[in-house]
Protein backbone atom coordinates (compact mmCIF):
# COMPACT_ATOMS: atom_id res chain seq x y z
CA UNK A 1 0.00 0.00 0.00
CA UNK A 2 0.83 3.62 -0.21
CA UNK A 3 0.58 5.60 2.60
CA UNK A 4 1.18 9.20 1.40
CA UNK A 5 -1.80 8.33 -0.92
CA UNK A 6 -4.17 6.94 2.01
CA UNK A 7 -3.50 10.48 3.72
CA UNK A 8 -4.10 12.20 0.88
CA UNK A 9 -7.25 10.72 -0.12
CA UNK A 10 -6.97 11.45 -3.46
CA UNK A 11 -6.99 7.75 -4.57
CA UNK A 12 -10.77 7.07 -4.73
CA UNK A 13 -13.47 9.80 -4.90
CA UNK A 14 -16.68 8.98 -2.01
CA UNK A 15 -19.35 10.66 -1.30
CA UNK A 16 -17.72 11.97 1.34
CA UNK A 17 -14.69 13.16 0.16
CA UNK A 18 -14.11 16.55 -0.48
CA UNK A 19 -11.57 17.54 -3.16
CA UNK A 20 -10.16 21.35 -3.36
CA UNK A 21 -8.43 20.41 -6.74
CA UNK A 22 -8.96 18.53 -9.86
CA UNK A 23 -12.07 16.41 -11.35
CA UNK A 24 -14.93 16.95 -8.16
CA UNK A 25 -17.74 18.53 -9.89
CA UNK A 26 -20.38 15.28 -10.46
CA UNK A 27 -21.89 14.90 -14.25
CA UNK A 28 -22.67 12.81 -16.57
CA UNK A 29 -20.57 13.13 -19.79
CA UNK A 30 -22.06 12.95 -22.75
CA UNK A 31 -22.61 8.95 -24.12
CA UNK A 32 -22.26 7.86 -20.57
CA UNK A 33 -25.39 6.77 -17.97
CA UNK A 34 -23.87 7.99 -14.62
CA UNK A 35 -21.83 10.44 -12.76
CA UNK A 36 -18.45 11.00 -13.14
CA UNK A 37 -15.66 13.64 -11.77
CA UNK A 38 -14.87 16.67 -14.02
CA UNK A 39 -12.67 19.64 -13.07
CA UNK A 40 -14.45 22.89 -13.67
CA UNK A 41 -11.31 24.32 -13.71
CA UNK A 42 -9.88 22.10 -16.79
CA UNK A 43 -12.60 19.94 -17.90
CA UNK A 44 -10.87 16.73 -17.40
CA UNK A 45 -13.31 13.59 -16.53
CA UNK A 46 -12.10 11.11 -14.53
CA UNK A 47 -13.43 7.90 -15.20
CA UNK A 48 -13.06 6.25 -11.20
CA UNK A 49 -12.72 2.94 -10.60
CA UNK A 50 -12.37 0.02 -8.73
CA UNK A 51 -8.94 -0.64 -7.48
CA UNK A 52 -6.75 -3.94 -7.25
CA UNK A 53 -5.62 -5.20 -4.23
CA UNK A 54 -3.04 -7.99 -4.47
CA UNK A 55 -1.42 -9.92 -1.61
CA UNK A 56 -0.34 -13.27 -0.49
CA UNK A 57 -0.36 -16.01 2.19
CA UNK A 58 3.11 -16.33 2.92
CA UNK A 59 4.15 -19.81 4.48
CA UNK A 60 7.81 -21.22 5.26
CA UNK A 61 7.28 -24.65 6.96
CA UNK A 62 3.92 -24.63 9.07
CA UNK A 63 4.29 -20.63 9.79
CA UNK A 64 3.01 -17.55 8.20
CA UNK A 65 4.47 -14.27 7.66
CA UNK A 66 3.17 -11.35 8.54
CA UNK A 67 3.66 -7.86 9.20
CA UNK A 68 2.63 -4.73 11.68
CA UNK A 69 1.82 -2.50 9.55
CA UNK A 70 3.82 1.08 10.20
CA UNK A 71 1.70 3.72 8.10
CA UNK A 72 -2.58 3.97 8.21
CA UNK A 73 -4.75 2.75 8.02
CA UNK A 74 -4.58 0.14 11.02
CA UNK A 75 -0.84 1.15 12.32
CA UNK A 76 0.12 -1.20 14.64
CA UNK A 77 -1.99 -3.90 13.35
CA UNK A 78 -1.25 -7.44 11.59
CA UNK A 79 -1.47 -8.22 8.04
CA UNK A 80 -0.08 -10.30 4.82
CA UNK A 81 1.61 -8.32 2.57
CA UNK A 82 -0.53 -6.52 0.28
CA UNK A 83 -1.47 -3.26 -1.53
CA UNK A 84 -2.37 -1.75 -4.94
CA UNK A 85 -1.62 -3.01 -8.06
CA UNK A 86 0.13 -0.82 -10.45
CA UNK A 87 -0.79 0.44 -13.99
CA UNK A 88 0.93 -2.33 -16.51
CA UNK A 89 1.73 -5.24 -13.89
CA UNK A 90 -0.07 -8.74 -13.74
CA UNK A 91 -0.98 -9.26 -10.33
CA UNK A 92 1.26 -11.97 -10.02
CA UNK A 93 3.78 -9.59 -10.12
CA UNK A 94 2.32 -7.06 -8.08
CA UNK A 95 2.41 -9.89 -5.31
CA UNK A 96 5.76 -9.97 -5.67
CA UNK A 97 6.36 -6.94 -5.25
CA UNK A 98 4.37 -6.32 -2.83
CA UNK A 99 5.67 -9.00 -0.70
CA UNK A 100 9.39 -7.92 -1.27
CA UNK A 101 8.11 -4.16 -0.64
CA UNK A 102 6.74 -4.87 2.51
CA UNK A 103 8.47 -8.32 4.16
CA UNK A 104 11.57 -7.47 2.14
CA UNK A 105 11.08 -11.72 1.06
CA UNK A 106 11.31 -13.54 -2.09
CA UNK A 107 8.64 -15.85 -3.00
CA UNK A 108 7.33 -18.14 -5.44
CA UNK A 109 3.22 -17.93 -5.89
CA UNK A 110 1.36 -21.32 -6.25
CA UNK A 111 -2.59 -21.05 -6.56
CA UNK A 112 -4.86 -18.02 -6.36
CA UNK A 113 -6.33 -18.46 -2.89
CA UNK A 114 -9.29 -15.80 -3.08
CA UNK A 115 -10.79 -13.04 -4.97
CA UNK A 116 -12.41 -11.02 -2.47
CA UNK A 117 -14.90 -7.66 -3.05
CA UNK A 118 -15.16 -4.91 -0.73
CA UNK A 119 -17.61 -2.74 -2.53
CA UNK A 120 -17.29 0.15 0.46
CA UNK A 121 -13.49 0.47 -0.68
CA UNK A 122 -14.05 -0.40 -4.03
CA UNK A 123 -11.34 -2.92 -4.27
CA UNK A 124 -11.19 -6.39 -5.55
CA UNK A 125 -8.47 -8.36 -3.31
CA UNK A 126 -6.67 -11.19 -5.16
CA UNK A 127 -4.57 -13.30 -2.67
CA UNK A 128 -1.72 -16.01 -3.58
CA UNK A 129 -0.76 -18.70 -1.57
CA UNK A 130 2.93 -18.37 -1.60
CA UNK A 131 6.04 -19.79 -0.50
CA UNK A 132 9.37 -18.43 0.99
CA UNK A 133 12.44 -19.13 -1.26
CA UNK A 134 14.72 -18.97 1.48
CA UNK A 135 13.18 -17.93 4.51
CA UNK A 136 14.81 -14.83 4.50
CA UNK A 137 12.37 -11.65 5.14
CA UNK A 138 12.54 -8.13 7.24
CA UNK A 139 10.35 -4.96 7.32
CA UNK A 140 10.07 -2.99 4.50
CA UNK A 141 9.39 0.97 5.01
CA UNK A 142 5.62 0.48 5.61
CA UNK A 143 5.91 -2.19 7.96
CA UNK A 144 7.33 -1.87 11.61
CA UNK A 145 7.67 -5.98 12.19
CA UNK A 146 7.47 -8.99 9.99
CA UNK A 147 7.28 -12.21 11.83
CA UNK A 148 6.44 -15.96 11.26
CA UNK A 149 3.28 -16.99 13.29
CA UNK A 150 2.87 -20.31 14.08
CA UNK A 151 -1.66 -20.86 13.26
CA UNK A 152 -1.33 -21.08 16.97
CA UNK A 153 0.17 -17.94 17.69
CA UNK A 154 -1.84 -15.69 15.17
CA UNK A 155 -2.70 -12.68 16.68
CA UNK A 156 -6.44 -12.93 15.48
CA UNK A 157 -7.57 -10.11 17.31
CA UNK A 158 -5.05 -7.82 15.81
CA UNK A 159 -5.34 -8.32 12.56
CA UNK A 160 -5.59 -5.05 10.41
CA UNK A 161 -8.43 -5.86 7.86
CA UNK A 162 -11.43 -8.59 7.45
CA UNK A 163 -9.74 -9.54 4.97
CA UNK A 164 -6.95 -10.45 6.32
CA UNK A 165 -8.20 -13.24 8.48
CA UNK A 166 -10.76 -14.38 5.73
CA UNK A 167 -6.83 -15.30 3.64
CA UNK A 168 -5.71 -16.97 6.60
CA UNK A 169 -8.65 -19.05 6.81
CA UNK A 170 -9.03 -19.76 3.33
CA UNK A 171 -5.49 -20.86 3.65
CA UNK A 172 -6.17 -23.18 6.18
CA UNK A 173 -8.80 -24.79 4.63
CA UNK A 174 -6.28 -25.47 1.35
CA UNK A 175 -3.49 -25.84 2.56
CA UNK A 176 -1.01 -27.75 0.88
CA UNK A 177 -3.36 -29.05 -2.41
CA UNK A 178 -2.53 -28.93 -5.64
CA UNK A 179 -5.27 -28.03 -7.04
CA UNK A 180 -8.04 -25.76 -5.36
CA UNK A 181 -11.37 -23.53 -6.19
CA UNK A 182 -10.40 -19.90 -5.50
CA UNK A 183 -12.55 -18.76 -2.32
CA UNK A 184 -14.45 -15.43 -2.39
CA UNK A 185 -16.20 -13.64 0.52
CA UNK A 186 -16.97 -15.82 3.65
CA UNK A 187 -20.87 -15.58 3.63
CA UNK A 188 -22.24 -12.44 4.52
CA UNK A 189 -18.88 -11.22 5.07
CA UNK A 190 -18.69 -7.72 2.96
CA UNK A 191 -15.96 -5.75 5.01
CA UNK A 192 -18.04 -2.91 5.50
CA UNK A 193 -17.44 -2.57 9.48
CA UNK B 1 -17.69 -1.34 -21.78
CA UNK B 2 -18.38 2.47 -22.02
CA UNK B 3 -17.83 3.77 -25.59
CA UNK B 4 -17.43 7.49 -24.83
CA UNK B 5 -14.60 6.70 -22.18
CA UNK B 6 -12.87 4.42 -24.76
CA UNK B 7 -12.93 7.31 -27.56
CA UNK B 8 -11.70 10.06 -25.04
CA UNK B 9 -8.75 7.84 -24.07
CA UNK B 10 -8.90 9.65 -21.06
CA UNK B 11 -9.35 6.32 -18.35
CA UNK B 12 -5.85 4.83 -18.71
CA UNK B 13 -2.93 6.91 -19.13
CA UNK B 14 -0.07 5.39 -21.02
CA UNK B 15 3.18 6.11 -21.94
CA UNK B 16 1.93 7.22 -25.67
CA UNK B 17 -1.11 9.38 -24.73
CA UNK B 18 -1.33 13.12 -25.42
CA UNK B 19 -3.70 14.53 -22.76
CA UNK B 20 -4.25 18.30 -23.18
CA UNK B 21 -6.11 19.02 -19.73
CA UNK B 22 -6.07 17.73 -16.21
CA UNK B 23 -3.16 15.81 -14.59
CA UNK B 24 -0.38 15.13 -17.25
CA UNK B 25 2.76 15.87 -15.87
CA UNK B 26 4.62 12.90 -14.08
CA UNK B 27 6.22 13.63 -11.23
CA UNK B 28 7.33 11.49 -8.08
CA UNK B 29 5.27 12.83 -5.31
CA UNK B 30 6.44 13.01 -1.70
CA UNK B 31 6.35 9.34 -0.21
CA UNK B 32 5.89 8.19 -3.10
CA UNK B 33 8.27 5.60 -5.57
CA UNK B 34 7.46 6.07 -8.66
CA UNK B 35 5.98 8.45 -11.39
CA UNK B 36 2.18 9.66 -10.98
CA UNK B 37 0.62 12.11 -13.31
CA UNK B 38 0.15 15.64 -12.18
CA UNK B 39 -2.02 18.85 -13.12
CA UNK B 40 0.18 21.50 -13.75
CA UNK B 41 -3.02 24.24 -13.54
CA UNK B 42 -4.78 22.45 -9.92
CA UNK B 43 -1.47 20.23 -8.49
CA UNK B 44 -3.36 17.34 -7.96
CA UNK B 45 -1.91 14.22 -8.00
CA UNK B 46 -3.89 11.05 -10.37
CA UNK B 47 -3.27 7.60 -9.10
CA UNK B 48 -3.89 5.26 -11.80
CA UNK B 49 -4.32 1.83 -11.65
CA UNK B 50 -5.41 -0.90 -13.52
CA UNK B 51 -9.14 -1.47 -14.03
CA UNK B 52 -11.48 -4.81 -13.60
CA UNK B 53 -13.31 -5.98 -16.09
CA UNK B 54 -16.01 -8.33 -15.34
CA UNK B 55 -17.81 -10.30 -17.17
CA UNK B 56 -19.37 -14.15 -18.27
CA UNK B 57 -19.82 -17.27 -20.33
CA UNK B 58 -23.53 -17.25 -20.20
CA UNK B 59 -25.04 -20.50 -21.30
CA UNK B 60 -28.09 -21.75 -22.28
CA UNK B 61 -28.59 -25.72 -22.88
CA UNK B 62 -25.55 -26.04 -24.73
CA UNK B 63 -25.38 -23.19 -26.33
CA UNK B 64 -23.30 -19.58 -26.03
CA UNK B 65 -24.32 -15.57 -25.60
CA UNK B 66 -22.39 -13.94 -27.45
CA UNK B 67 -22.26 -9.77 -28.56
CA UNK B 68 -21.41 -8.26 -31.74
CA UNK B 69 -19.71 -4.70 -30.66
CA UNK B 70 -21.74 -1.91 -31.78
CA UNK B 71 -18.99 0.70 -30.53
CA UNK B 72 -15.10 0.35 -30.69
CA UNK B 73 -12.78 -0.87 -30.31
CA UNK B 74 -12.96 -4.22 -32.57
CA UNK B 75 -16.60 -3.19 -33.63
CA UNK B 76 -18.23 -5.66 -35.44
CA UNK B 77 -16.76 -8.43 -34.12
CA UNK B 78 -18.10 -11.11 -31.73
CA UNK B 79 -17.76 -11.12 -27.60
CA UNK B 80 -18.89 -11.95 -24.47
CA UNK B 81 -20.52 -9.52 -22.05
CA UNK B 82 -18.33 -8.20 -20.49
CA UNK B 83 -17.06 -4.51 -19.14
CA UNK B 84 -15.17 -2.39 -16.87
CA UNK B 85 -16.00 -2.98 -13.12
CA UNK B 86 -17.94 0.17 -11.33
CA UNK B 87 -17.58 2.26 -8.09
CA UNK B 88 -18.86 0.09 -4.88
CA UNK B 89 -19.51 -2.54 -7.02
CA UNK B 90 -19.11 -6.28 -6.46
CA UNK B 91 -17.47 -8.15 -8.84
CA UNK B 92 -20.43 -10.35 -9.67
CA UNK B 93 -22.90 -7.63 -9.47
CA UNK B 94 -20.69 -5.86 -12.15
CA UNK B 95 -20.93 -8.92 -14.44
CA UNK B 96 -24.76 -9.22 -13.91
CA UNK B 97 -25.10 -5.49 -14.91
CA UNK B 98 -22.92 -5.77 -17.70
CA UNK B 99 -24.62 -9.08 -18.76
CA UNK B 100 -27.83 -6.80 -18.68
CA UNK B 101 -26.71 -3.78 -20.71
CA UNK B 102 -25.38 -5.68 -23.63
CA UNK B 103 -26.79 -8.57 -23.87
CA UNK B 104 -30.25 -7.99 -22.34
CA UNK B 105 -30.22 -10.85 -20.64
CA UNK B 106 -30.86 -11.87 -16.96
CA UNK B 107 -28.53 -14.58 -15.58
CA UNK B 108 -27.38 -16.60 -12.66
CA UNK B 109 -23.37 -16.95 -11.90
CA UNK B 110 -21.74 -20.41 -10.89
CA UNK B 111 -18.33 -20.43 -10.98
CA UNK B 112 -15.43 -17.93 -11.87
CA UNK B 113 -13.82 -19.33 -15.15
CA UNK B 114 -10.57 -17.11 -14.63
CA UNK B 115 -8.47 -14.19 -14.02
CA UNK B 116 -6.79 -13.03 -16.55
CA UNK B 117 -3.99 -10.35 -17.12
CA UNK B 118 -3.59 -7.99 -19.77
CA UNK B 119 -0.94 -5.59 -18.75
CA UNK B 120 -0.38 -3.74 -22.00
CA UNK B 121 -4.24 -2.55 -21.36
CA UNK B 122 -3.56 -2.48 -17.37
CA UNK B 123 -6.50 -4.84 -17.05
CA UNK B 124 -7.77 -7.77 -14.86
CA UNK B 125 -10.64 -9.43 -16.00
CA UNK B 126 -12.60 -11.44 -13.91
CA UNK B 127 -15.08 -13.71 -16.13
CA UNK B 128 -17.83 -16.11 -14.23
CA UNK B 129 -19.43 -19.03 -15.75
CA UNK B 130 -23.43 -17.74 -16.11
CA UNK B 131 -26.39 -19.56 -16.89
CA UNK B 132 -29.58 -17.67 -18.34
CA UNK B 133 -32.45 -17.73 -16.31
CA UNK B 134 -35.20 -17.64 -18.72
CA UNK B 135 -33.87 -18.18 -22.43
CA UNK B 136 -34.33 -14.51 -23.41
CA UNK B 137 -31.81 -11.96 -24.65
CA UNK B 138 -31.07 -8.85 -26.85
CA UNK B 139 -29.09 -6.30 -28.04
CA UNK B 140 -28.02 -3.60 -25.86
CA UNK B 141 -26.75 -0.11 -27.17
CA UNK B 142 -23.56 -1.47 -27.41
CA UNK B 143 -24.47 -4.72 -28.93
CA UNK B 144 -25.48 -5.15 -33.06
CA UNK B 145 -26.60 -8.32 -31.97
CA UNK B 146 -26.59 -10.94 -29.82
CA UNK B 147 -26.71 -14.55 -30.51
CA UNK B 148 -26.72 -18.35 -29.10
CA UNK B 149 -23.77 -20.30 -30.76
CA UNK B 150 -23.63 -24.01 -30.29
CA UNK B 151 -19.33 -24.89 -29.63
CA UNK B 152 -19.53 -25.78 -33.57
CA UNK B 153 -20.48 -22.74 -34.87
CA UNK B 154 -18.81 -20.17 -32.91
CA UNK B 155 -16.70 -17.35 -35.03
CA UNK B 156 -13.76 -18.03 -34.12
CA UNK B 157 -12.02 -15.65 -36.51
CA UNK B 158 -14.28 -12.82 -35.54
CA UNK B 159 -13.95 -12.98 -32.06
CA UNK B 160 -13.00 -9.02 -30.40
CA UNK B 161 -10.08 -10.32 -28.10
CA UNK B 162 -7.63 -12.88 -27.40
CA UNK B 163 -9.53 -13.22 -23.96
CA UNK B 164 -12.47 -14.25 -25.47
CA UNK B 165 -11.18 -17.02 -27.09
CA UNK B 166 -9.19 -18.05 -23.72
CA UNK B 167 -12.69 -17.76 -21.76
CA UNK B 168 -14.51 -19.67 -24.16
CA UNK B 169 -11.99 -22.50 -24.40
CA UNK B 170 -11.51 -22.67 -20.83
CA UNK B 171 -15.58 -23.02 -20.18
CA UNK B 172 -15.12 -25.35 -22.56
CA UNK B 173 -12.66 -27.49 -20.25
CA UNK B 174 -14.58 -26.69 -16.89
CA UNK B 175 -17.84 -27.49 -19.01
CA UNK B 176 -20.39 -28.15 -16.03
CA UNK B 177 -18.13 -29.22 -12.87
CA UNK B 178 -19.37 -28.20 -9.55
CA UNK B 179 -16.10 -27.22 -8.00
CA UNK B 180 -13.30 -26.26 -10.49
CA UNK B 181 -9.88 -24.48 -9.79
CA UNK B 182 -10.19 -20.70 -11.43
CA UNK B 183 -7.73 -20.31 -14.73
CA UNK B 184 -5.76 -17.78 -15.92
CA UNK B 185 -3.64 -16.40 -19.19
CA UNK B 186 -3.32 -19.63 -21.39
CA UNK B 187 0.81 -20.28 -21.33
CA UNK B 188 2.92 -17.73 -23.38
CA UNK B 189 -0.25 -16.09 -23.98
CA UNK B 190 -0.11 -11.87 -22.78
CA UNK B 191 -3.10 -10.53 -25.25
CA UNK B 192 -0.11 -8.68 -26.29
CA UNK B 193 -1.11 -8.51 -30.45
Amino acid sequence: MNGDRDSQKQAQPTRTMRREVGPRVPRVPAGDNRERLVCPECSFIEYANPKVVVGAVVRWDDRIVLCRRAIPPRRGFWTIPAGYLELNETAPAGALREVWEEAEARVELDGLIAVYNIPRLSQVQLIFRARLLDGKFGAGPESEATELFAWGDIPWNELAFPSTRWALNHYREIGEAAGFATRTNPAGETGDY
